[in-house]
């Protein structure tokens, strides 16, 4: 979970003997700060700036939500207290909802293009997370209006080319549906043949990955006609982007899921203006 | 320092329960990877993937180094090892190589774009690192040719916007020089004016932050004028990026500093292509 | 996942400071020592034990398999190395392999008593185990027979009682597989009525929890009548143990849970044999 | 020593990405529960449990104490708070509250036979703890009215088997006493002989491990005849349990050890009855 | 940063198993208790107290501040509280506090020794700090009047002998300048040559090592004489103690470093005294 | 216990970003290493160093063995390797020798006075150690010939003053002997009264704290008049140092106490010279 502990580590690695500046310019200083956007988008990690400020004696009081779209100028949250903790706490703080605002903003708009086409399938966001962040950049996708699809290696069978390299698509999906009574069985295939395959095996979900998208109408295609459709339901991922997303919102398709929700990140601009405390 | 067990942290938070899909599906087989670019760039990471995929019995033998650019398609390491392991160990290595060859690429290609017009100013990060992965963002950039600039808030004095709040100029610069024998003081200044007071108190590195680069001119040309220049190194930031870093490479100019190098990373394409060993 | 540093913990634990009499009584002499068990059944925990004796430099050399039947008197392994870390580690690893044995055990006989009935149904453990032993607990159930069923609350969605005390079944049902596309929803019900609406909601594993043998079979016959039974899985818990496990092992039962496999464990009696080595 | 911190690793065992079923159900909503004893028994584990509902927001009211004895029936404790953190440490809470008081319900039911027969020798506890739990099994066994013994290789001597195994018992004492001033000597001995030969030697602890009634009888006739009793310890131990305790309850014993007080852990039967909040 | 978790780990170094003597002797008793100095010195580590002991719900109120002088048997704060909480901390308070305050007595009278023959030159610590306690004894300098100097291996560029064993002087300044805009370079000299060349080559701060007072007055004369002095610091090292230091003070020399401020720490003797609180 | 792990520690402390000045001159060099002592004394931490240069690959050749003596000049241990980690691990290497040998130097001095006035009674260190560092010091200690005492609250019984403070003696001798058996009870006294109240309530041990001679004198023969010193020790303690010891060593002590051993240290001189390896 993401717990306090979890935070202040990214304390201890900004400043592992503290703030050298700061000790040597401010005694007990207090002061207020705001916190701005300086872009339009969808705010996340608020949440999370709120643990540390206050595990440093800052008040912080949120004036919209994580979740929540704002305009550029916007004022996102009012802090005070001493000017130490402020500044220990700034950097870091930014870095969180700097990251954490930029997926959720890209997420957003992915759902919007798809929701101002009617288009209702599901996005969603893939291991390829940054190392140590999963949780957080997860959270953020979900914020957005995204999937978090599996978080990890524990929590779900996704059965890959790399297992399918031992064994065929039958004998896989027959071994992880023996295993694993209490999962669905997600298999990645990467054509309509393989496709029907895994799907007359039992798989629950069909990972379509690296398929054009002609090959994917295709493949749906078959599915239907062999009415082995049921309760499948039909992911499609590879090189997804904001940019192409709509090629792949094919009718029958469940679920986009795109690694690059969060493995390229483009930074949501965000500051802390700070001014001293009237006294 | 960047240890085994601080790698190791991203396999649990990939697998608090281990990979439940490979328990399921084999046995003790095992298996030959090839790590392939699929993109042009400059790798980092290997080093990190490397003390990961042997702390799991892989054998990793690497065709580049961290630093060298390759062509997509290059082998970049081949694998061997119980397949169990290697799919253990994939994705997170994969994310960090991602990363970190995104962050020495984009590094590399400015470094270039400066070179070929024969601009030989440093390029630095900043602070704004992914949280948890500053030393390995830093490093990456080191590896595409840039600075490292502070670490954190340890290991460097860098008197800000927020610190002048609270005091003047020459009171700032006069305390830190006075409690910090063993530092170069750098200073954040926003017109030509704060830049010559802070030279005249006695800073070493001017930061001369969101100036347009007209700005900068005058400030560099008043200091020379003032004959105030001497050892002082001249840094420039602020919404500065691969598209406009030749309007800030101006003469005089020592650092420029751009947080986009880590904040906003794109990730770099690589993959690792498994095959069952031959018997 | 379990790693050296988790089993390091329980050395850590039994030796703050060391084994202050065997630091009093030994030099640096070496000895020979035999896993021996001392009751029939199913061994769990060689693994781990075998990974503490080695990081102490003890050669451990299995003479059977984590999850085979072993009878009393069998050699479990032979163990050679300095004195001093064969006693330091000793209790340590009893410990592990007296628990884990202890739960593989008991499994292994349940699972036979439904085997020599020609019922085919699984069991499974549930989340009642020792705290921090949870790998561990599970692991053993696994290697006795039986089914891991969820590791935790991340791994798999189970809506209980508690669950419904603030919503209905459909709702619950409905809220549960919009938001988790990816797990098959179980759910715990009371009654036969429950159960149909439950699986007219689309669950996909029923729980009958604290039902009477009777009640279970009503509530398969009525879904068997509805015609509503397709894939769905039927669990029943509550009050299982070895002693009426039978009753339970109704036609349509395809899962019964018993947290006593992990709550209530009777310890696997072994001992290791220790003798001066020969010069 | 048992923190917060230490307890909070079983939730995060339990939970590594949250509890993901009430994460999809509820939102904020607050609810009021209550502790149920479901069989008589010892309580124990209280304390602990108190300590992670605090932190999660949830008040605790005990209605017992730790170390009372309660009915089936009772309530243990009251309440009150948010859903999603009740539901997160309720498994957690009652897995400790069932193994501890498991424990002490079991210590506290022998201590009962032997006051019964007027019998006041002590019952101890020994290192065979579920790995991870020693303060926790050690501090249930107190609760329940018996003693610790060593809590681990550190805070005592004890010589056993396997370190006469390379030396004489008059060796091992006298070295043992020679290094540890400030600790007492117990050592484990097998027959008469020993006892004499160990009490000679300066122990001041004998550990009669595995003998029957009758040889423990004629050992402390012999202690007895020999004068050297005088402020000696008599312990015996090996395969004593709540069946045959009275049969090692001989007089001149001061102390019954027993494994399987910790060893096999019978779990004390408790629910959480969860209800909405009225608003 | 000294965090309340890194004090902690004092406490549990201290009574891995809590308190057995408290734990036998006392219920709930609460108790007040004074800490009296029993020398006359500079205090330091009453903050790290204070986080100790508010942790076990003991009220500290401080009746002086870290860096005072006070004479033997002043108050230096008062305590109340549970008894139990007050001597499971006492130890490892009284530890802190002796140590620290040890550093800053011995820190502050060299101090004293040097104004009080108008010499202004800075005195600094090493790195010579008792492993684990950096920043604790690096504080207590700071607190007696002394300089931190490099924290670690990672805030300062220090070339040593060890450097140059592998290269020039020249090489090694021009090496380390070229990597580190960011730091001023000092470099470890032992001849007045050495001390020429290094200030030629750019070196910010020359460290005159295991100099005698002559050598390093020849020293300062011939950079002076050479005109090259300008902004650069001159330190002097190596077998300098309270005894000797005055023959270091030498004009033009500005910072003298001391392993023995840390290295060698003369305990300050306090006391916690005890009494029952009055009911 | 002291693992690799508790000591890596230290070098993180040290060098949290690396070793910045070593990384900018040296590439992969390697070297050789001499430890050499620079006084006469006790040699201590060389298992310690062992275990941390073996970590980063430095060969270690020990040429003397923690708890020799050595005599100034005298080559320690020779060290072979890269000159990166021997540069990284140097001086937390140097600091763990110089404070053990530091500790084992005073202790085996203080041995030394006491044997060659034919004094045969122990020395003992006690819990004034530095924070952290407790197993290292005592460590030192026995390797200099002394005793461990208490390591700690959990491995021992000592009532103090502050315990007497709530009760009688004989009521807390009483109350401890209850809750204790496999301890023997010590006990803090400061008059020949309360060492006679003491002895007869059952302590095994009394500590005589801040008694003059004379007053031990006055305690020992009222104990032997009174025929009560049975197997009883008397341990002194209070401002006992190096220079008075002998005063303290009167025959009937067995043990004199000394916190001076382990919170005043002098450090042992000692340095690691290094040249380039030959090629």
């Amino acid at each position: 979970m993401v717990t306090l502990e979890y935070l202040l580590a990214f304390i201890e690695e900004d400043a592992p003997y503290g703030d050298i500046t700061t000790q040597s310019l401010t005694g007990g200083d207090s002061c207020q700060g705001t916190l701005v956007a300086r872009q339009d988008g969808t705010i996340a990690g608020l949440e999370e700036a709120s643990m540390l400020f206050s595990h440093f004696r800052i008040d912080f009081i949120p004036k919209v939500s994580d979740g929540m779209d704002v305009s550029s100028g916007s004022r996102i949250a009012l802090l005070k207290g001493p000017v130490a903790g402020m500044l220990l706490v700034e950097r870091t703080a930014l870095n969180i909802i700097g990251r954490m605002s930029g997926i959720a903003t890209r997420t957003r708009k992915i759902r919007s293009i798809l929701t101002s086409h009617n288009v209702t399938c599901r996005i969603a966001s893939t291991r390829k997370t940054a190392p140590g962040l999963r949780l957080l950049d997860k959270k953020a996708v979900a914020l957005g209006g995204g999937e978090w699809h599996r978080l990890g290696l524990s929590d779900g069978i996704l059965i890959k080319d790399n297992h399918l390299a031992f064994q065929s698509i039958e004998e896989a999906v027959g071994k992880a549906k023996g295993s694993n009574p209490y999962h669905k069985i997600e298999i990645e295939v990467e054509s309509p043949e393989e496709a029907f395959r895994a799907a007359k095996a039992g798989a629950a979900i069909l990972l379509l990955d690296n398929m054009q998208p002609g090959k994917i109408r295709d493949t749906i295609r078959i599915l239907d006609e062999e009415e082995i459709r049921g309760g499948l339901l039909i992911e499609v991922s590879g090189g997804i982007h904001e940019g192409n997303v709509l090629e792949y919102a094919i009718p029958g398709v469940d679920i986009i899921s795109m690694g690059s929700l969060t493995h390229t990140v483009e930074n949501f601009d965000i500051s802390l203006d700070i001014v001293p405390s009237e006294k």
